[in-house]
């Protein structure tokens, strides 16, 4: 039983660092159909904030800057990137660690799509780099794409995932 | 503008690896709140996954299998935790890396609260590790705390946010 105490409560971002905005947010926006809702600048920490989210239809960011504030952090769910400033130019900077590789923990963020095949054709032309087709592998009809830190990004279906988990279920049974 | 193509894109999923499931649910159900949507094991690959969310006022989850794996994945927004069978019980295994120190890269998820300071509170009595409390550093009235591996929850409120990004505004007119 849900503790009352935690009613009101959302998940409400993922934070991931990132070496150059702009790519990431060229990346988040024209690839995937993100938006960007709010950039928050700490010129004495010397980082920036970017909140990204997909907009649902007929949703908009309100101008004002208290009402955007609200918008912005009481919403499930949004992505937000941190840049420290300078990464993007430091030769010296060897990236961010995206889990995978050892030592492991975050795995991926999940993008749930209408068409995984659709969304991954696209996806091949526009250039992005794929971790994983959706016919590679044994799980078939998800895919897996890297951001431009190499950050890694599940493409998936609920429509897929129905079928994926039925399979699973008969697999248990065995 | 958006691209079409990207209609019906969502937000579903982050994911995160965790040693041990049951204290990790123990903590996003009962000191978060959120609710256990999904388990699915992969005998073979010897792992499992375990999908939650805070549910909505009303909302609950289908019983019928095929139903829910749709209500899941179609979703905005999961935490997805992976357990790779046997780390809980592994003496040599490290635990899984949280991001925020070298090599840096993935940083935290930040949940939504209508009152930080009784949030914290509460997290207190039940003995929530911090990593910031409300009142620590420069970013009033937001929190950090840890979850069973580590990895750093925000604690934030919209109208704090609301006032921090105000305050920023300010900054950055000096």
């Amino acid at each position: 039983m849900r503790d009352l105490a935690t009613h009101g409560f959302a998940l409400n971002q993922t934070m991931l660092r990132v070496r150059d905005p702009d790519p990431s947010i060229r990346f988040y926006t024209e690839v995937l159909g993100m938006t960007l809702l709010q950039r928050l600048d700490f010129d004495e920490m010397r980082f920036s904030l970017f909140f990204l989210a997909f907009l649902r239809d007929g949703e908009t960011v309100p101008d004002d800057p208290a009402e955007r504030a609200r918008f912005v952090f009481s919403r499930e769910t949004t992505l937000e990137l941190t840049h420290n400033w300078g990464t993007e130019g430091d030769p010296v900077f060897a990236g961010y660690h995206n889990g995978n590789a050892e030592p492991r923990g975050f795995g991926h963020l999940g993008i749930s799509v209408p068409d995984v095949g659709a969304a991954c054709a696209r996806f091949e032309t526009l250039g992005v780099p794929f971790v994983k087709r959706p016919n590679d592998g044994k799980m078939k009809g998800i895919a897996f794409i890297a951001d431009p830190d190499g950050y890694w990004i599940e493409i998936l279906s609920p429509n897929g995932m129905e079928n994926a988990v039925a399979a699973q279920d008969e697999g248990n049974k065995i």
